[in-house]
């Protein structure tokens, strides 16, 4: 594929989502400024075939943001050093940070005023699925703007689920598809933890749920973690006070009561004190292992 | 096949697992004896081939016990019209429902002054897999009464876990899977019902959530009953203060703590308490609907 000026793009955050968005973009012909403050991620990520010289911002096409949270999104664009002033008119912002529906409009609004256009573009999936290209998108955003991000999801997707131009709708979706990952993942841990206070292995824990009717994605996804006692963070612990937080909050405004989300949070929380908050979330487990005085694998 | 002698089956518990594993039965040229408190589910079974002449128990070569709880399995076989006195020795004798291991160890025991062979075989899948023959079954007990239930599970299941000779192995593992399952469906209703709260249609959270890291085996399973507003009882809301109590029971005695069990329970209790008992165990989400003042479908 040609690398034509509509093909720059600059994307902000190098974790293990963005990076795969990067690679997928890389793929497929595009040109990809990508920015961490970690710069080591910048680096591996020039070495996979990124853009090596300064960001000239009226050469880009679409900003991508896959960042930790609501503030540095934020700074980023609107910042001290924040990029929406330096970007030409109609530039894409293309937003997969986790937030809520309401800074999702908040940040559209403000884009405005610089006439950008703003899409808002949760995804899940897991860095495996970043990096081939196979995410799944919960987009909503004016048809201009999807239109400007179809070529961007089309190399990084394999499912997008669109919900409408009410810019807030896709981070809606992606708080419920949070709160049941959140919830997912801590009772991972309370049952291979429990399972192992029964005597059975986290080796058979995982074999035999796997074919039951308790397993769930999150499940497979992450008790192999455990039993690997790989605790490198392909999602860390620090995300869920994060997220399981955006959707207590949206759940307060609306009176409604999310007793289960609250535990996970709590459990997040515990393992985030515990000085875990770098480690995988599979960590979380460590709680609850040492609680009951258990020895993880 | 032929029906010789050692192919003939008392089935007690013809709910919607134990009628499933009656019909598997069936198919394979098994005579099978079915026993239900409820008539009307007897007479069903006889309508698929069940055998509608009173119990010889000289010319059963097993027992399968399918029921609520640990309380209607001892009264089977050793209550006041108790089978285990009729049985002629080394009958099987095994026992499907979800039961506590030490109630499993027990009840082994007792099957031994009879000179029974016991077999612990709680079963997961769900009432389609029953009906299908494709259970997965978690077993232990000895060598000699696995060899006489294989037939049985040959013709019943897609998976077998063996958990060696020690008698409740099999369902200590069962209630690892209950407490995920459990907790599982819980978070299914409070996602959906969030959902719904924040003007996302059950349907659409379905379909959006069975391609994301938030789905479970419960949820794609439950959530349809939901959106179909049917709550027949597939598995009943009554299950689950049973099962869930078992978990918890044992945790207790371990010393270890299940705080999102724990919530789950609370949730099927507050859905029991509401008069929802014998509902479909999806209907847990009306706990959450009333609490926030939201329609379900």
């Amino acid at each position: 594929m040609s690398k034509s000026g509509d093909k720059n793009i600059l994307l902000v955050g190098l974790g293990s989502m963005g990076f795969g968005i990067g690679k997928s973009l890389l793929r497929n012909g595009f040109n990809v400024y990508g920015e961490d403050k970690n710069l080591s991620q910048k680096e591996k990520f020039i070495g996979e075939g990124g853009e090596n010289h300064t960001v000239i911002y009226k050469n880009i096409n679409a900003v991508i943001i896959v960042v930790l949270n609501e503030m540095q999104t934020k700074d980023i664009l609107f910042g001290d050093n924040g990029i929406a002033k330096n970007l030409k008119k109609k530039t894409l912002v293309m937003v997969c940070t986790t937030v809520s529906p309401q800074f999702a409009e908040e940040m559209s609004i403000s884009c405005s005023n610089y006439d950008l256009l703003y899409i808002d573009a949760p995804i899940s999936g897991g860095s495996i699925k970043s990096a081939e290209g196979n995410l799944t998108y919960m987009i909503s955003g004016s048809s201009e703007a999807i239109k400007k991000a179809r070529p961007i999801l089309d190399v990084t997707s394999e499912t997008v689920f669109e919900f409408g131009d009410k810019i807030g709708s896709g981070s809606a979706m992606k708080s419920i598809n949070q709160m049941l990952a959140g919830i997912h993942i801590a009772a991972m841990a309370e049952a291979i933890t429990f399972g192992i206070s029964q005597g059975i292995d986290a080796k058979r824990f995982l074999e035999v749920i796997s074919k039951c009717a308790g397993t769930s994605w999150m499940l497979e996804n992450r008790a192999p973690n455990i039993i690997n006692s790989d605790y490198s963070p392909k999602s860390s612990i620090n995300i869920w006070p994060k997220d399981l937080g955006i959707v207590l909050n949206i759940a307060e405004k609306s009176g409604f009561s999310a007793p289960l989300t609250k535990i996970a949070l709590e459990q997040f929380l515990k393992a985030s004190n515990k000085g875990l908050g770098n480690e995988d979330d599979s960590a979380v487990a460590k709680v609850y292992a040492q609680g009951a005085g258990i020895k993880l694998p």
